[in-house]
């Protein structure tokens, strides 16, 4: 793949929110949690347990606790991404777009939720106090179908288009 | 390039904190940004101004407000990523591994670091208070020489090896 194919696979990735019912295999799972696995981080700190959620109760749970994560009951996997309290926010951001890029690589959709009542998700996942599971990656094949209605009604609330250039980007100082 | 490849690709990124005087140039550098400006974050929301550092003044400055930040003094272009304070963390985590990867993809080295002293930045680059400058990205060609003792050093500190799966992957819940 040139350095402009690269580029466009890149910019192109986009949020999939509905799954089939097909499994993901457990080899082609292991190589998403790899590319996981090998994201960098702060002084390699690797400041992450991922928590792969396959029962059917504990993900319709999942889904539950966040203000916008219905999408997480829909999906084959849920991959929780457990950070340390207080850090590793930004690292697990890394990690989450690493496995989206590799899923979107073997043709799995992916979408990353928001888990706002982190004491549902302690209770549910048994996580302790020290960690964070803020953020989970919904996976599964993608219902083409399904996903263009789905995608249609997100734009009427989130909109899809990108700020433009000149509106996030600033030379030498910020205003 | 095939799935296998892509996945290759992806999880052999490696920080490069040595680069050569080779400036960027601007169609090059513009690539690199419109890789984080495409890149998904909570609710379409963007949370994200990149200040692009060029004025080598500011970049040695910029190099002193992190314990570990060095490298971003000889750093062709200093991406400052600027979140809203108290959100935004994880997304910005995951504009950056899109600029990561673009950039590799150029041929670019790239290495995150984190700017502990927050009103040092604020004052250089005109930050206001609301805002959150926490992560930037030096970005240049790789001066190959240096970077393998570079790397090396690092290696004796943070060591080079990724934890285990069995270690960061759980099924269906924490302990």
């Amino acid at each position: 793949m040139s350095e402009s194919d690269r580029n466009a696979w890149i910019r192109g990735l986009r949020a999939t929110r509905s799954f089939t019912d097909v499994p993901i295999p457990e080899q082609v799972l292991a190589r998403i949690l790899e590319a996981g696995r090998w994201t960098g981080s702060s002084l390699n700190s690797q400041p992450w347990t991922f928590i792969v959620v396959i029962d059917p109760a504990s993900k319709l749970a999942l889904a539950g606790t966040g203000r916008f994560s219905a999408h997480v009951g829909g999906a084959a996997v849920v991959v929780v991404l457990v950070a340390e309290a207080g850090r590793g926010e930004f690292d697990i951001g890394r990690a989450a777009q690493n496995m989206m890029l590799a899923a979107d690589a073997l043709g799995i959709g992916s979408c990353p939720a928001t888990l706002h009542d982190q004491e549902a998700v302690r209770q549910l996942l048994g996580v302790p106090d020290n960690r964070l599971a803020r953020h989970a990656l919904a996976l599964g094949y993608p219902d083409h179908d399904v996903e263009a209605t789905v995608r249609e009604n997100m734009r009427t609330v989130t909109g899809s288009a990108r700020k433009p250039i000149s509106e996030i980007v600033r030379t030498d100082r910020f205003a």
